[in-house]
């Protein structure tokens, strides 16, 4: 059996449940790579490994799964409703993800599986994927460097005049054109007064002489993400911005510096609000957060307490905000590790000037 | 009072509830104006009805709510324990979206409002959607002008060698520079023997003489959604594709002669698939679906029965697929009338043979 359907095997029998209805798709990839885009359902019950999906999928699905997986993989028209009830028969307690599965859905599978107790996992996958293994933080370095790669292409390709969306589209052809599956979130391409937004969408406003332009991008490699960003400048760098874009440098650098097993996320937090406070600006947003499989996954690096993990992929990514005017953000991925943290996406951090 | 939310109370109240907590973005922007990225809460309680977001969001729900919505906005920081448990004081019933509504979101709004009777609304607002009212007609209109547009512009743009991304990122882009938010879904371009498979996602495979190209493809304007289907061939139509494509052609004709206000999809359907079995083929997936804020909305037409309304906006998309060949979809968006269908969109059917 594949390893990671043998940890939740393991996991689920410690917590009491016989079986377990996974219905994220993103779990299911997890556990047994099917594409995210198939529809299905993935039931581990006492015995067998089932998934079920319908014709659109089957020859997808059992193109990826192999002998090793110890998947049965059904079409939902060839099941039957005694199938379906005696799927978890004498099992006491079945697990679902009460965070992805609507209220329907959960009365429907109530009323399918005639289970006893349908009980929470409480994110019992998710914080499992926080933790990356080997393969995934090959996936997610990939990602990282046909980041860095894209953003070195832009540097050359954005012009005075070009409009921000422009530049998010070009973004997006890169990714696709350069391995990666696309984006891994709506790119952030804010010029002028519009990086005073931290979640500003692209516009039709020409990129202008002294323009900072926040760039917040990112891509996915086999599903997992990469999320970058890097205020860069039009021909110049006005004089008000300087002392704003070092202090972020610094604060995040410093950041850098601190990110390692055991480090918490509040402490980590405080200490670039403090300060920022001191220097007469705020923190509006999370210091960053983890990401894998989703550009948001946990943990958030905030104002909560939270220990950092080995191998946990997180962002680091202060940013201060003068509304109206401009704002600076600057972003990389990084990888726990027991000693520090290591870089995954490495452009440049100093003031870059496009001419 | 905006009379999307007058009609919401009405109803509520025709069904013995004094309130409601509507989650769905899809269902708070159609309800409000409030764009569908903003994370927000709306509740419609036995005296006003309040937004409730966060600081990232306020301005903009305030730049798009006027007075006449009679809509209060707060800030969830604002919003204290008390204030949660007064909202719905009171109120017996109190309706909530369970096909949206995650199970452990139910529970906290159980725990957080502290309602009597958190009641299941069935699809209440789904199913309002499914008429549209002038505008939204209107939006849809422009969304399919785009789209005929974008096909106009594609027949010239393709040429033989191009990739079958390149032709997808093309529609992209052309979406987005031309009025249309984006696309409406990934696009399907699907050539040669890829035309065979319904859900085909763009690959590498590069436009050869004699190749179908089945494009299935659509754009968003105010939220709202198109959708068109045309196979079209390059350089020549081979012979064993004619009488696939005229068969299908007749009947996605049929269909829009038989579609307005009464007609029943399941007999639509019946129709298609009669027609096609007396000629050895198969039709695999469903005739076609309404679409609106999202591209796919009730009614499914298929095999069950369902009468249409006026002003229901549905598509009409039979095809054929013969397995490792090729495969022949048209489809059009069409609003439903008390006499007929009018079709939105209007692209040649007749063969398209690119040079």
């Amino acid at each position: 059996m594949n390893v990671k359907i043998k940890w939740l095997r393991n996991k689920l029998n410690l917590l009491d449940m016989q079986g377990m209805i996974v219905s994220n798709p993103v779990n299911i990839y997890y556990l047994t790579g099917i594409s995210m885009e198939t529809e299905g359902t993935l039931l581990i019950t006492r015995k067998e490994n089932i998934y079920i999906t319908d014709s659109r999928y089957i020859e997808s699905v059992n193109r990826v799964l192999t002998i090793d997986d110890e998947i049965i993989v059904y079409n939902v028209k060839d099941v039957s409703k005694d199938d379906y009830e005696n799927f978890f028969m004498f099992c006491e307690n079945v697990g679902f993800e009460e965070a992805y599965v609507t209220y329907a859905k959960y009365k429907e599978y109530m009323h399918m599986y005639k289970i006893n107790n349908l009980v929470e996992t409480e994110n019992l996958l998710e914080n499992q994927r926080m933790v990356k293994d080997e393969e995934e933080i090959e996936c997610i370095k990939k990602a990282c460097k046909i980041t860095d790669d894209c953003f070195e292409h832009l540097c050359n390709f954005i012009k005075k005049g070009m409009t921000e969306k422009q530049i998010a589209m070009e973004i997006e052809q890169y990714f696709k054109m350069n391995g990666a599956e696309g984006t891994s979130f709506d790119s952030i391409v804010a010029s002028g007064p519009n990086s005073s937004m931290p979640h500003a969408v692209p516009t039709e406003r020409k990129i202008e002489a002294g323009d900072p332009i926040t760039i917040d991008f990112g891509c996915t490699y086999k599903g997992y993400c990469s999320d970058m960003t890097r205020t860069i400048f039009m021909e110049y760098v006005p004089e008000e911005i300087k002392p704003i874009y070092n202090l972020v440098l610094k604060n995040q650098n410093q950041t850098l510096d601190e990110m390692k097993e055991g480090a918490n996320a509040r402490i980590l937090t405080m200490m670039v609000e403090s300060d920022f406070k001191i220097h007469g600006y705020t923190l509006d947003h999370s210091l960053g957060h983890g990401l894998g499989l989703e550009i948001h996954e946990s943990p958030t690096i905030g104002r909560k307490d939270y220990l950092l993990k080995d191998n946990m992929t997180v962002t680091d990514e202060p940013g201060i905000y003068i509304p109206g005017k401009f704002g600076v953000r600057i972003e990389d991925t990084v990888q726990i590790t027991k000693n520090g943290c290591i870089k995954l996406t490495n452009s440049d951090k100093n003031y870059i000037i496009l001419k």
